[in-house]
């Protein structure tokens, strides 16, 4: 069928209104002429959207001599460094980050603690985000920001359109819904950290890049992501993506989902640590560190540990290249730091078990790596409000904040 | 970014000119009031439209008493069941077959020849087909139906958007172009036989069947599709949806592609008959038809053989189910008649390693069957003449087709 028309004015200005925004948000700071050019509307048109969105405080005009302008001093629009802000914040096995991004992309407040949330109660990890959360909120606020919503990656599967975690084996819950146990008063949003990782990479990675690839990172299970078209995959019920249960040793170890065999049995990080001899600390960061550390030292088994990981990452991918043929496969979070480990024997699997001639996908790494699933979650929250410009203009948006921070 | 507007008045037409056709397609003969009901645009609109698809002869009216006619005598408007037709083609690794489809989905007009097309010379290949599509054609010329394209599936990857199959193993084809081989002055598809198999399937199934679901067929190798919210996913290079060649055992046989262990070496029809101490005859459908029939009479080996094939096809499908999520897993080709038997051992694996609970999709049996690629290939031009009418009125159509039939 037909795609859908635009049934009103209201919409057409809206949709407009994104374009302009995304044009200088994807474009860089650029004159009302060149945003024009850059979009097809008139200039005329433009210069109408474009006050419209001085007005709502979306937009400023850089003045002359302001670092940054480009064109003739004055003329230049800009996103602006104050106004509405995206909140995102991750949920990690032993770790708790909150983050403040603003509409140019700019990271400006950050929190985190170090906690154990391993079989933790969900309210008292839930109530801890909601402290960290109104801290960042506090130090946005005063730098003139004010959230526009709130976006938290998980560990876990996330029944699609709720905030319902429905398994999440690493922090041993299941069916919690995040909804009533975090800050009231801002805008919610809960996804799977992998999908927010792959968002990141595909908003923040190079604007030429991949708009087809896979994704897929570690923490302590395996994370996956699959983005068509520029657009992730989330599945019937929003469970794509678990790469980390594809069968790579069909009679192999028993997996906490129930199966066998699971790529996370061979290729995550417990897994790792266990075929290089290495205890199970306190800190994801710090075992990476301590993975990396030894296999640039050179100890063979941790080299073998870390080899016999990529063979399984490049069985595992190798089924989902000949099923998806993505024009790449990323590597993100702590597959990140220890990809020169991990990529000559993925490559191999994946060049050798590839159905199609000359259809391997581009290996590469991800840029954001660790902070991927964060900065993916607070940038969601920031292209929420450029797709829908109208209802975030001044006065406009979530006042709950404060409120929030004083709730908790 | 927002979705592209139509630009102009040319394409608002076209666009609602085919609402129109898909409406009476897919809802039946119905009134012009409840054509407007259905799409939701004025009756004044709708009749206007209508006047134009009763000029182009794509609608006709159904006289008072004429069978088929619901509502008031005379109101009832239907697609035509003469004018444009698509002409579907399969090419088998021992049969080649060739239908016309009208614009009503009926099938007009068949032929098929049984010919050892493995390792058979392309251009003797293609040069039998054309002289089945010439027979075609005249049959339904006959029938006052003039052939709108040719779209031929084949048991191997095609390029995206061409007309090379870059890798048929079962024909022995490498990089063979068929547009030059081929009847000339229809326009021409090629695609994968898998493909044509699920559009098939998403066309003709029940009108709320799934639009998310994987597709699994068989013939020699293993066919697989993707279908993604009512698309087909084609993948950066066309060749998504290698489902036979998805690592089951990684350490196992070796395959065709290259690879070790593929699921073809386990489910593939050469494998169960080996399995089953049969001999590889002549014909697929003689091979299959023994097979069936063995299993129905309780043979052991043969018994046993499905039972591991399904054992491997669930494998493979618990890593596309844990990648996807899709709605529904359709076995079709030569496994829709198989599936008593490979249900079981099947279903059992895809429950235990699928890591989302709940997650399990509907496992079902393709309607089309053995006839799915034939006819998603026939309906494949049906839909682009319904999806471009204005291109498709009466003198519009391509008349090459006699011209074809005295070519070859």
């Amino acid at each position: 069928m037909a795609a859908p028309v635009p049934n009103s004015q209201q919409e057409m200005r809206r949709r407009n209104l994104t374009r302009v925004l995304h044009a200088v948000a994807e474009g860089g700071p650029a004159s009302r002429a060149s945003v024009a050019a850059r979009i097809g509307l008139t200039r005329a048109a433009v210069s109408t959207l474009v006050d419209e969105l001085l007005r709502a405080e979306l937009l400023v005009e850089l003045g002359p001599g302001r670092p940054g302008g480009v064109g003739r001093p004055g003329s230049a629009l800009a996103l602006t460094g104050q106004g509405p802000c995206g909140i995102g914040a991750e949920i990690g096995v032993d770790r708790l980050t909150v983050c403040a991004v603003d509409l140019r992309g700019e990271v400006r407040a950050r929190a985190s603690a170090a906690c154990a949330n391993r079989g933790g109660d969900p309210a008292a990890v839930a109530a801890r985000l909601g402290r960290l959360v109104a801290r960042v909120a506090a130090e946005a606020a005063e730098a003139g920001l004010r959230p526009a919503g709130l976006a938290v990656a998980v560990p876990g599967l996330v029944a699609r359109g709720t905030a319902t975690v429905v398994r999440a084996p690493n922090l041993g819950w299941r069916g919690v819904d995040l909804a009533p146990l975090l800050p009231a008063g801002l805008p919610l949003t809960v996804d799977n950290e992998a999908n927010f990782g792959a968002l990141a990479e595909l908003w923040l990675g190079a604007s030429d890049g991949p708009r087809d690839f896979v994704h897929v990172s570690a923490e302590i299970g395996i994370g996956g992501a699959v983005v068509l078209d520029g657009e992730l995959l989330r599945g019937a019920r929003g469970f794509a993506g678990e790469l980390g249960h594809v069968p790579v040793r069909p009679e192999g170890r028993r997996c906490a989902c129930g199966g066998r065999g699971c790529l996370e049995q061979y290729a995550g990080e417990e897994a790792v640590l266990r075929a290089a001899g290495l205890p199970y600390g306190e800190d994801t960061g710090a075992r990476i560190t301590r993975l990396a550390d030894r296999a640039a030292a050179g100890d063979t088994a941790t080299l073998r540990a870390l080899r016999d990981a990529g063979t399984a990452l490049g069985v595992a991918l190798a089924g989902a290249v000949n099923l998806l043929d993505p024009r790449a496969v990323v590597l993100g979070g702590a597959l990140a730091r220890l990809a020169p480990w991990l990529l000559p024997s993925l490559e191999r699997e994946l060049t050798a078990r590839t159905a199609a001639p000359d259809a391997i996908p581009e290996l590469t790494v991800s840029a954001a790596g660790e902070e991927g699933p964060l900065l993916g979650a607070a940038h969601s929250v920031v292209r929420a409000v450029l797709d829908d410009p109208l209802a975030h203009g001044p006065g406009r948006g979530p006042e709950g904040v404060r409120r929030t921070a004083a709730r908790v």
